[in-house]
C-alpha cells in the first residue's frame, strides 16, 4: 500500500479524508497533527485517538509552537505586521507552519502523496498546495474536500456508512485558536456589516479595573513580563494572553484580500499579540532612526501580505528577515502598558537606547549641540529646490529683481563640479 | 516705516515680538492670526483687541479652517494618515495652513518682512521658515525669540518696561486646538515614560454608554452622519467631535522624528479624526483592490512623514494628491461605528461598490465564477518559481527523477519568445 | 450557429484555429487582426484574403495603433519603464492592446465564445485569458493550441486535410513586430547565454557616422523631432524609428519572470522607444524635484511588472497613471540625442522649466540665497539623528564632557510640545 | 599648540588651508591625505613632500582603497546602485570614505579641530561635515575655503606672500580620480547642455574591434576574470578597468539632485564600475526571485541616494546592507560581456542557481510540471479581483444571468472564515 500523509485536525472534513484515503483510494494513511499552540494536551490526546479509531496506520502529533515562534511570529513581531494595519496574520502564519510539518513528516516516512482538507473556497488550500509544491515536488497532493465538493451533510452520511458518528449539529460560530490568536467566523462576519456578540468571544471578559504591566524586549524579542522571565519567548505570549486576554483586549474584525481574489471578513481576538506589536512598535519609535522606522513599515507590509499569500518559502522573505534582524539590534528595553476593559495604553519606555535622552538633545528645547541659526540655515537650504521650483515656473515671485548671474561661471567650475 | 506681518496667537511669545518688532526694530506690524479651528469667535475678538491694544497698525484675523480641510486634512483622510501608525497630524498639518496664509498677508500687503514667534527648538521654526522661503522669497524672516533665545521671564520683564501685563505664571499644560486634533504637552510628556493624567485632557469624558453613528461617505469624503447632510466636510468634523469627543476617543501619546532629528513626545486628543480615519480605511478595505490599498499604504507614509517635515509645496506632493484622488473615485457608503468610552469599534459598511459582494463571490464558498480545479491550478503557478529556485538550488529533492529535456528546444522556440 | 470571436495573425496557429472551431466545433468565426503598428497595409490585407479564404464568417482589421499609445505607452513614456532596466515591454504591451480590441468585438458582435492562439507555456494566454474573463465575464475561452497541446508537425499536417497548405518549414527566429519594439527569439535566446547574430535582427545597420536629433516633448508627450511637429504622438515615434533604426539602437536581450514564474529570454530591438525613454528620463533630471523622480521611479517599477502581468484594468493602474500625468506638468522642452552605430548619447536639454537654473543657484557657486554658514548649519541639522544615535549608542565619544543639562525642562515645557 | 587634522590633496584650496590654519589660526596642522584608488605612489610622494615642505607637522597616508571596497562599493554593487539610473556615485562614496579616514585619524592623534577644503556650494562640504559630527563630535569644524568665501586668485596671492608658488593658471577640466570612476567637470557640464569633447577624457580610446570577457562572480562580487583570479576584488576591479576603460565605455553625463538642493551635471567615465554593475544585475536575473529582484530595486534606489547624500553612517543602511547581503547568497556565476568602442553588451550568463534551467521548465514550453489547464485555472484567479471590481461597478455586463446566490451562507459558514 501506498503511504500518505494527512493533515488532520479531528473535525468532520479530515475525518471524512482519513476513510475516503483508505477505503476508496487504498492509501495507507499517516496522520499528523500540527499544534501550533492551539490545542491542550488533553485535546491533543484525544485527536490521536480519534485517529487511531478511524483506522490510520500512524498518528503524529508535531509540537511546533517554538519553532512556529522561530520561523515566523519572530519577524511578524519585528515587522510590527498587522495586516490591513489590524489583524496579526493568526491563522495565515499558522497555515504555513502546519504545511511545513506536514511536508517535512511526508519526506521523514517517504510518503508518495499528502493530503489536506481544505475546501476550495478558500486561502489554506493555495497555502497547503504551495508548501507542499515547494518542499516536497513530486508528491501527489489529493484535496477529497475541495475535489468532491462535498457538503457537510454528504460527509456526515458517507461517514455514517463506516460506522463514524459526527455531531451533525453545526457549531454556531467557527473558531480557530492558536498561539498568535483566535479566529472567530460566524453569520455577523459573513456580510460587510455586523459585530461579533459578547457571548461569542472564546475569552469572556472577566476582569474588570485596570493593570499595568511591563514588558521587556531583548533585540526585539519579548523576554521578560513584569521581571519575570521566561526560557522561551513562546512563554511570554502565552503569560501575557492569561493577563491581557480577560479584558477583551485585541478584539477585532479583518476585513481584507484573499488569496483567491475576493474579500474575506472574520473576527478575531488576539489579546497578547496585539499588546506586542504595539509596545514592540512604540519601543522602536525611540531607538530606531526615522528611516529605519520608515523602510521597516515598507517592508513588513509587503512580508505580511507575502506571508498571508503563503509565500513564506520565497528567499526574499529571508531576505526581508536579515534586514528585520539587522534593525532589532538596540531593540531592547521595557514597555509599560496600561490593560483595561476592551483597550489597552502604552504608557511609556525605558531603554540605554532611547533617543529621546536628555543628554543629547530634547524636544523644545535647544541644545548644546547646535542653535537657532543652525536651524535657519537648515530650514533654507532643506526648502531650497522647491524655492527654486517655484522661482523657475513662476509661482512664487522674488521680492527682489533677482541674483545677478555675471561671472559665476568661473567660480563654479572651481568646485570642480564633482557631484 | 517698513512693514512686517507677524503670524500673532496673542500668546507671551507673539506678544513680545509685537513690541520688540516696532520699538526696537522700527517696523510697522501687522498681525495676522489664523484661525484653523481652534478659536472660538469670542477668542478671536479677545486676540484682535489685543492686538491693537499693543499698537499693530493692522490685524487680520483668517477664517482657514474650510481651506485647511480643502488643501491638506482631505488628503490626510484619504490617505488614511496617522503618523508613526498613530498621530493624525493635527499641528502639522495646521502650522502649514497658517504659514500659507500669512505669506499670502505678506503679498497682499507688499510687506518686506515676516516674522513668527517660533524657538529654535521644535519643527515649527522649520515650517514657517521654509513656507516663506518658497512663497515669498527675498521676503526677510524674522524671529525674535529663535534668535535673542529669551527666557519666559526676559520676555515678561521686557514687556512690563512697555506697560504690558502677561500672566507670568505658566500653564501646567501646553495645548494647541485646532479642526484636525489637539495636542497636549506637559512633564509626562517630556520624558520617554509617563501617560497624561484624566484632568490634563481638555474635553473631559462625560458620556457613559455606547451609541452607534452611521458615517456616510462619497468619494472619500465625510458627507453626512447619522443622515444627517453638511454643507462642508469641515462641519461634519466639528458635529462629529462633539458625539465622540465626550467619550474619550482618540487618546494617545505620539513618539515621533521632528524634522531637527530629535524625538519628540506629545499627547494628543483627536476624536473625530480618528473616528474618521478608521471608518474611512474600513470603506476603502471593502471597496479597494488589493494593490489600490497597497500602493495608498506606501505613499501615504510618506505624504504625512513629508506634510509632517512642511514639505508641503513639494509638487511632489500634487501628485500624490492625484493618486489618492483617483483613488476614491469608489470609495462612497457608510460606514457604522460604536462608540464607547476610551475606545469605538468600526462595525461594518455598506456601499454599492462593495467588492465583498454576494454575488460575485463569497469567502468561503466556491463560486460560479471558477472551481477548486481552477484554484489548484493557480496553486501550482503561483509557487512555481519558488518551487524552481528550491530544485535548483536543491532545497527541494524531487520525489521523481526529474522531468525530461529531450526535444524541448523546438517546442519552445516554437512560442517565439514573446516575452 | 453560434458566434465565436477569434483573435487572427495569420500564422499556422491562428490558421489551425480558424478550422478547428468552425469545422470541429461548429462556431461560426470572426477574425479580427489588431494592428498595434507591427503589419503594414499590404500585410494587412493578405491577412484578411488569407481569412476569407479559410472559410470565416467576417474579418475585421482593428486599427488600434493611436489608441495603444493613448491608454498605455504613453504612460510607459512618462513612468521611463523598462522592465529590467532594460526592456520596453514591447510585446507585453501589445498583448493587452491586442486582447482588449478583441474583447471589444466580442461585445459588438454579441459573440457568446471568444479564441487565441497562444499556447500553455507563455504569457499571452494570461493575458488574453484574464482581459476577457475581466471585460467579457461569462463568455467561454477557448485556446486549442493549449487545450490540445499541439505540436507544428499536428496542425499542418491537419490544415492539409482541410485542403489548407502552410509553409512547413519553421522560421529560424520568431519575431513580433510592434509600434513599441521588435522581439526577437531564436536559438540563441533560449538558453541563458548567447547574443543573437547580426543578420538575425529585422533591422540591420545601415547608417554610419552621427547624427543628433532634437526631441520636444510637451508635458512629458513626444510631440516633435528636428522642429517637425506630427499630428499624434505615434507619427513622431515612427519617425524617429526611421531616424534611430538604421544606427542598430535599442538592441539588446531581456532576461525576465513571466507571469508564470519561470524566467524567459528574448532579445528586441526598439530604437525608437529606448531613445525617447531615455531622453524623457534625461529632461525630467532637470524639471522634476527630488522625489518626484523617487516615487516615480518605485511608482514606474510596480506599474511595468503590473502590466507586464497583464493586470493593466486593475484600477490601482489608473491611479499610478493619475500620478504619472500630475507629474507631467513640466515635463516640457527639447532634448537633444546624438545618434551613432549601436548607441546614443542623450547631450543636453533646454526647457523654461529647468531648475538647473543660473539664476536660482547653480552647482558649485554659492548663490545670493544662500551661504556656507547655511550649509554649515543644514549640515548640523541633517546628521543630527545619527549624531545623537552615535552618542546614546557610544559609538561615537563626544570630545567635551556632554552637555549640562540643568534647568533644561522649563525650557523644554515652553515650546508646548507641538510635533 | 592645539592640533588640527586636514584633509589635504595637495590642489590649491588644501595648500591654502595648511598656511592659513598654521600661520593665521596658529594650529599644529596634522595632514592627511586619504588614497581611494586614484593616486598613484609617485603622486602620494609628491603630495607628501608638498606637504612636508609647506609645514605640516606630520603627514599621513591612508590606503583606503581595499576598506573603501568592503564597506561601501560592495553594496554598491549588490544593489546594482546607479544615481538617476545613471551614475555609479564615484565620488560621493569615495568623499565618505576619505571623511571617515580623516576622522578615524583625529581621534588617533587626539586633534582638537579638524579641516577640509569644501567650497560652500557643493556636497562634499555637507559629507565632510556630517561624518565628522557623527564620528567626532564636539571636534571644531575649520573650513577656510567655505567660511572666507575666497576666490582661486585670492589664494594664489596670499601662498605667494608665505613664499608658496601654485600654478596660476585653471585646468580647462576638473578631474577626481578614484577606484569607482573618475568625474570631470569643465564648460560643458556647467548648463544643461553640451557634451565633453574626446580630449577632455581622462582615459582616451586606444581599443578598437572587440573582446569577450567573463566575469566571474561569488555571492555578488566580482572575484575573477577570464578565469584569473585576484586577491581582493579591487583588484579585479583595477584589472577590468585595464580591459575596459581603453575602449572608451562607460562615459555619460550625469544630472542629479545635490544634498542642498540644487541640480548639478557633470560628465563621469567609469568602465570597470558600469561594465560590473550590469554583468552583476544580468546574473541576478538569473538567480533571483521577482520579488528579490523587486526590493532590491527599491530598496538600491533609497541606499543610493542616501549615501549620495552623506547618510552612510545612518544605521537605516547597515539594516539595508544586511538584505543585500542575504539575496546575494546565489549569486554566483560566470557572466559574458562584449567590450567595444563606446559601449559593451552582456552575452550571457552560467551559474548553476540558473532559475532559467531547462531541467525545470522553460520559457516557451510546457513542463512536467504543470499544464495549460493549470494556467487556465491561474489566471481566472489571477485577475480575479478585477473581475469582481468590474462586475461590482457594472463597467463589465455579465453574459449571464449571474451566478445564483441561493443557500450560498451555510456553504461558506463551513469554511470557518479562518482569512
Amino acid at each position: 500500500m501506498q503511504k500518505i500523509v494527512l493533515g488532520f485536525s479531528g473535525g468532520l472534513d479530515t475525518t471524512y479524508c482519513v476513510k475516503y484515503l483508505s477505503d476508496e483510494r487504498g492509501y495507507e494513511v499517516h496522520s499528523v497533527t500540527v499544534n501550533t499552540g492551539g490545542f491542550s494536551a488533553e485535546e491533543l490526546k484525544q485527536i490521536e485517538a480519534h485517529a487511531y479509531r478511524l483506522g490510520v496506520k500512524s498518528h503524529t502529533t508535531v509540537d511546533a509552537v517554538k519553532g512556529y515562534y522561530d520561523r515566523i511570529i519572530r519577524y511578524l513581531v519585528y515587522g510590527n505586521v498587522l495586516k490591513n494595519n489590524t489583524y496579526p496574520l493568526s491563522v495565515s502564519a499558522e497555515r504555513l507552519s502546519q504545511a511545513i510539518a506536514i511536508a517535512e513528516h511526508v519526506k521523514k516516512i517517504g510518503a508518495v502523496a499528502v493530503a489536506h482538507g481544505s475546501t476550495g473556497a478558500g486561502n489554506d488550500q493555495v497555502r497547503f498546495d504551495m508548501i507542499f509544491h515547494i518542499m516536497i515536488p513530486g508528491v501527489e497532493i489529493i484535496t477529497p474536500i475541495r475535489d468532491l465538493r462535498l457538503s457537510r451533510e454528504e460527509e456526515i452520511e458517507y461517514l455514517k456508512t463506516k460506522g463514524v458518528e459526527m455531531n451533525a449539529e453545526k457549531a454556531k460560530y467557527s473558531i480557530n485558536k492558536g498561539l498568535w490568536g483566535t479566529s472567530v467566523g460566524g453569520k455577523e462576519t459573513l456580510n460587510s456589516r455586523g459585530f461579533l456578540p459578547e457571548a461569542a468571544w472564546p475569552t469572556q471578559v472577566t476582569k474588570t479595573g485596570e493593570e499595568e504591566v511591563k514588558l521587556t524586549f531583548v533585540k526585539g524579542e519579548l523576554t521578560g513580563i513584569n521581571d519575570k522571565t521566561f526560557a522561551h519567548p513562546t512563554e511570554a505570549i502565552q503569560y501575557l494572553q492569561t493577563l491581557a486576554g480577560p479584558y477583551g483586549i485585541g478584539r477585532d474584525i479583518h476585513v481584507g484580500d484573499t488569496i483567491i481574489g475576493i474579500k474575506g471578513r472574520v473576527g478575531f481576538e488576539a489579546a497578547a499579540p496585539v499588546v506586542i506589536l504595539k509596545a514592540h512598535h512604540a519601543l522602536e519609535k525611540h531607538v530606531l532612526t526615522k528611516w529605519q522606522l520608515n523602510w521597516k513599515d515598507q517592508l513588513a507590509l509587503f512580508y505580511g501580505n507575502w506571508l498571508h499569500e503563503g509565500q513564506i518559502l520565497d528567499p526574499v522573505m529571508r531576505d526581508i528577515e536579515a534586514f528585520f534582524t539587522s534593525a532589532q539590534d538596540k531593540v531592547s528595553g521595557d514597555v509599560y502598558v496600561q490593560l483595561k476593559p476592551y483597550h489597552f495604553q502604552v504608557t511609556g519606555i525605558e531603554s540605554v537606547h532611547d533617543l529621546m535622552n536628555s543628554r543629547f538633545g530634547k524636544y523644545g528645547e535647544m541644545n548644546n549641540g547646535w542653535t537657532g541659526e543652525d536651524v535657519r540655515g537648515f530650514s533654507k537650504i532643506f526648502g531650497n529646490q522647491t524655492v527654486i521650483w517655484s522661482l523657475v515656473n513662476e509661482v512664487a515671485a522674488p521680492a527682489t529683481g533677482g541674483p545677478a548671474t555675471g561671472g559665476q561661471d568661473a567660480a563654479a567650475a572651481k568646485s570642480g563640479g564633482h557631484v
